[in-house]
């Protein structure tokens, strides 16, 4: 029997639960509603729920949980100060977690969650120097430095969709203005698509064509007219790639990692993302920083996140 | 008789040999002309000789020396890989000095002995998590992380000043564009502003008036213009400020430091840089990644360096 820890994703509209075995090995994966509007008490009920189900079952040594949630975490007291997509304010996650299954109990931040996941049993497997990056409808990533997840003073480093590659650039959802995020997560590809469109339709046709209306225009529409050869899509798309290469220089610059992995939904409609990053940083990081490097796509894909949190848990205990 | 090591931060133009107990104090501070052309094996063996006269005098208990060096260093061999300053390339300074002085030699580029010094006797006593940012010709920067000095992959983390901040933004020297230091670098304000007057040598007048020629304009003179209320001065400074804020909020929303350390000759001729650099982070960092933090003067000024240098040798003993 196999010791193993649960893993959970705690997303603003569903829970992932997955048991994880010390290998990375995936033995149950289930995903259940959040239904975050029910309060956190009820979401951590919903959860208590789910461990009790796998606590019975007697198949597996069950030796922690970890969980991870999109926001502000305390390391050590595992309070959530702040999860915008649950609306959780001080949330005591981990000692409300712990008092019901009486297993050890680690709170990560989801997107460090799911890079400790790469690192550990993904694309970043025996490295002890990476940065994973996520392009996703916002850019995330997870900071892994001398064999070590890298949490900063008050645990919230990483956040490198909210560097600034355009200081007078546009606006951003974090109040910042000129982040990577803003001009290349997945929200403000379909923002500034949404603008274009609206400020000359006859450029914008083949995306009115996709779409039922403006409204209905999403970074994936914007993703397949530009690998269809629209230009409107194409302007856009490329604005995006140039942001995400220059945070790409500047990681590179500033962390100097050895392996660069780069997941993410929207990765996935840009096939040449990769490439432009390897040659963008060719071009423009300094060369003793990126003598070694290797830029890779991510490998766990969804998976990621709960495998990390499981194995963070472990590793804890 | 107190415990001491040798610190010396060796430069284009000078070398500064200091030796430095464990509590940080000085007791000896010498600079000798490095006289670079004469080639590696003559600086090394100039060093030598310093090192000989301190070893000889029979008052110091000498168990190290550490030395700064601007450039690319191989952490663990303590080569030289590349330094520009001295037109050095894969020069094996370690085992060179290590052969003839008979201690335990430690190499490290000269910024991180700096930020090591500021973090060990300086503004960052006592904090396991920071970042010094120097001012100077160029920007440079060291971190600190969870109570260590951050390498990186291989051994180059902490290029700050290559920071893109600015994606399409002016050359740097480094091949780069964009780059804060292409902006808030002292060699970069001199340029901009000789062609801000180069173009408008009536809005350039102060400077004329200042300097023999537009050639002769240097920071401190564009510094000095500013304070005094020249508009062209103004509106270099301004900018280089507005890119230096820029690259503060990237470090406190990636690297998450307690405090952000600011020294170098740029930060005297700008008496408000500290106070902007915490407005725009006020303004612009997120909240959680700033609650804590503190931005502050660095405290050892050109001491940093030997003081760095000799302490880090001193823990590697």
């Amino acid at each position: 029997m196999n010791e193993c820890a649960i893993g959970i994703d705690l997303g603003g509209t569903k829970i992932k639960v997955a048991l994880v075995d010390r290998s990375g090995q995936i033995y149950y994966n289930q995903k259940i509603p959040t239904r975050a509007e029910l309060g956190s008490q009820s979401v951590i009920q919903a959860i208590v729920q789910e461990v009790a189900k796998l606590q019975s079952s007697k198949e597996y040594q069950i030796k922690a949980l970890g969980i991870g949630v999109a926001g502000q975490i305390e390391a050590d007291s595992g309070i959530v100060k702040f999860a915008p997509n649950l609306k959780w304010h001080n949330v005591a996650l981990k000692s409300g977690l712990y008092h019901q299954i009486h297993l050890p109990v680690a709170v990560v931040d989801d997107v460090k969650a799911a890079a400790y996941g790469e690192w550990k049993y993904g694309a970043g497997k025996g490295c002890s120097d990476l940065v994973c990056m996520f392009i996703g409808t916002g850019i995330g990533g997870g900071i892994i430095a001398n064999g070590k997840l890298f949490g900063g003073g008050s645990n919230t480093a990483g956040e490198i969709g909210h560097m600034i590659v355009e200081q007078n650039g546009p606006e951003c959802t974090c109040g910042n203005w000129g982040c990577v995020e803003a001009i290349g997560g997945g929200w403000a590809i379909a923002k500034h698509a949404k603008e274009m469109v609206k400020n000359d339709r006859q450029a914008g046709q083949y995306l009115l064509d996709c779409c039922q209306s403006i409204d209905e225009i999403t970074a994936a529409h914007v993703a397949l007219g530009a690998q269809k050869g629209d230009p409107l899509c194409q302007k856009v798309i490329g604005n995006a790639v140039n942001a995400i290469v220059a945070c790409s220089v500047n990681i590179v610059n500033v962390l100097n990692p050895i392996k660069l992995i780069v997941g993410g939904g929207v990765v996935k409609g840009i096939p040449h993302l990769l490439d432009e990053i390897r040659k963008g940083i060719k071009a423009r990081a300094l060369a003793a920083a990126c003598g070694n490097l290797e830029v890779v796509d991510a490998a766990l894909g969804d998976n990621a996140g709960v495998v990390g949190a499981a194995t963070y848990a472990l590793d804890q205990v």
